[in-house]
């Protein structure tokens, strides 16, 4: 099976925006069917080009898959080049136009007549209807080609690939090949090293391919077994996985829809205990990341991020005159705003941080990078100091990833 | 100018790593040149592909940028194809080799007969030298068309994109048409009621193309003005922006680089003023989007994270009583969560967030999607109540992006 992709934008030719979103589809098509894309294409905003390109790739391909240019504006130029293409009238499809009416309704925005244009489509073509947003998704087929045109807003575009279009080019596909995947997801451990752990698993099983994705701060160990019947598929991929499980030990933290956020959730749940925050350096992203996690409020009392020296003592209860001494970057603040929060909020932990994320600040003893954590639980508080390198938004990142996995492995090892 | 790009490489088509390289280009030309690159294709590793892609490239394009494919391993077909493309023989440059037998001895490695494949290029093309690396760089010319080959290696192609490609397509362009760039960010306008509002503008100037970018919850109106001289194509550009500024009124918060949270921070410490937050539904990420800005600390106090009732009581200073009384997701929560954080810090601006992120939670009156603000200021307390649609991260997300909106509002009509 011949695919290819073409995405439309002239945002996407002009140095300001890459397109992500073929990455998505590609990965998602790979893991479902093993099928891989041949060509990828990326035109402007101009109807010839788009055009050439539609009829170039329908005319070698089984199937295609196009995106963007099917918003409200006058540089939304898809649905009319797709008709246009096909040789076909671009009508109006009442199944969109309802889910437009309604969706704006809702809103209680008044539709225009730009946005009308949406509910346009090639005749002949399928219409899905999309659960994310207002243009819909049409399929079209010319001659042996299928073309599947989807909006290009990325959380629109993975939601209709991934529910619609890769299901749909595995059903294409058809053979009785069964494919069942698992992730196994790290945090702290670096890709070179996961490789060496795993390696001697990717030789026992050839029928298990091996692979790794990298999701900073976290990397991922992809399973994926092949066969041909379902249940010896999925027998065959837990044994490697439970095996893998093994190797990797304590850096694993979950698997497939698994998020380090949602692990330490669950675990404070279990235990019935909640876990308040005094975040400096990493400036509520760890707030975030665990109040991202609907139904957090029954295991997460909330954070202080105490950015200011002010806010260390008014909300974690930091003495100013630790702070005089040691500096606001140091194990001695870390444990006091840590303890201090747990003092003041009466919950089970409290997690703090500390650092210089950069690029100013620093010094030689703790240069730009450096974090101190500190966690507060039943038998005292714990201090750990790390180093990260990159950017600012790298250090903040990784910091918050570490300090989520502290608190895990703490949970881990006490009494559920 | 007719410009494309081609990228080889089989991993680029499998969801493992993207095309930055085109990025670069694209960047690089538009700064260079005015010039924006049409079309943008990535192929695999695959003979007929590539030459079918260099095929019709070279038939309408005065430029074409290939990369990847001129390693010394077997999958790296690019000189080989060209050559076949272009019905040459594929010869040695002896240029080529020299630089890569000098290379190999200063490193005191013996050249591979592989290695020597790297000096071959196509009949009559132009050989550049790599300061980089070992593969050279050629240029070929066929038709009225120039193809330049450079190495994938990202840190090879800048230089060479950088250095000799760019320079060369600015030569060949000569003394014609310049180009000029804005974007102007909004928040809180609908794309299609955006698109309405400039669309007059759009017709005024016939030289100023009018384009829109969604970068949710933002949307980016871009204005690109041609001409062919830079001092006049500039004062057009500036005159389309300053006409685009009154239409698009307090809705625009900045231009080009600018983000909310940076003009945020900007205005406040033009006034020498402090914000402290008091987050609910928001969960922090209003607090790690003003952190995520380098030298925040100048402006910006902390935020507390009130996840739970007590931590509304216990760090934004709220009554018991009332959040008894009104319910935590209220007009007279928000009211009093802004009010206690000024009080209790001493800022200027306190601003508070209190709604449902869903998809839990709601009633009849706050349904899900409900956000209150509240901002406390030096003329005492304004609360807004807003509703958004989406999930649980689209919510969060607008929440945050509108709440630091109202309060960069409220600065611009305070004194600076």
């Amino acid at each position: 099976m011949r695919i290819e992709t073409i995405c439309t934008g002239d945002e996407l030719l002009t140095g300001l925006t890459s397109d992500t979103n073929s990455r998505f589809f590609q990965g998602a098509l790979l893991d479902r069917t093993g099928l891989t894309v041949k060509r990828s294409v990326v035109v402007g905003d101009d109807r010839d080009d788009i055009i050439e390109a539609l009829d170039a790739a329908a005319a070698r391909c089984d199937v295609v898959l196009v995106s963007g240019g099917l918003g409200p504006t006058s540089d939304d130029l898809t649905a009319e080049c797709a008709a246009k293409a096909a040789g076909v009238a671009l009508v109006q499809s009442d199944q969109a136009l309802r889910h437009l009416v309604e969706r704006f309704e809702a809103r209680g925005i008044v539709l225009s007549e730009n946005n009308r244009r949406q509910a346009m489509v090639p005749a002949g073509s399928e219409v899905v209807l999309n659960a994310e947003g207002s243009a819909p998704m049409f399929i079209q087929v010319r001659g042996r080609c299928t073309l599947f045109y989807v909006p290009g807003v990325p959380r629109e575009y993975r939601h209709l690939v991934g529910a619609f279009v890769v299901p749909r080019i595995a059903a294409l596909k058809g053979g009785a090949e069964v494919r069942k995947l698992a992730l196994l997801k790290t945090v702290g451990l670096p890709e070179s090293h996961l490789d060496e752990r795993v390696r001697p698993l990717a030789a026992k099983y050839p029928n298990v391919t091996v692979g790794f994705r990298t999701h900073p701060p976290e990397n991922h160990l992809k399973l994926l077994a092949v066969g041909t019947d379902e249940a010896a598929t999925s027998a065959l991929l837990e044994q490697v996985v439970a095996e893998a499980r093994v190797v990797l030990g304590a850096t694993c933290f979950g698997r497939d829809d698994e998020t380090l956020p949602g692990v330490v959730l669950r675990a404070l749940r279990q235990r019935r205990q909640f876990l308040a925050l005094a975040e400096s350096c990493t400036g509520g992203l760890i707030c975030e990341l665990l109040t991202s996690v609907s139904g957090a409020s029954d295991a997460f009392y909330g954070g202080a991020c105490t950015y200011l020296e002010a806010a260390k003592t008014k909300w974690a209860d930091v003495p100013e005159g630790l702070l005089a001494q040691f500096g606001a970057v140091s194990a001695e603040s870390a444990e006091a705003m840590a303890r201090g929060v747990r003092d003041g909020t009466g919950v089970t932990w409290a997690l703090s941080t500390t650092g210089w994320a950069g690029p100013a600040g620093g010094d030689a003893q703790n240069p730009v990078g450096t974090v101190y954590f500190g966690l507060a639980g039943p038998t005292g508080v714990k201090v750990e100091k790390h180093r990260f390198h990159g950017d600012r938004e790298r250090v903040r990142s990784f910091a918050a990833f570490a300090a989520l996995d502290l608190i895990r492995r703490s949970l881990e090892g006490s009494p559920s």
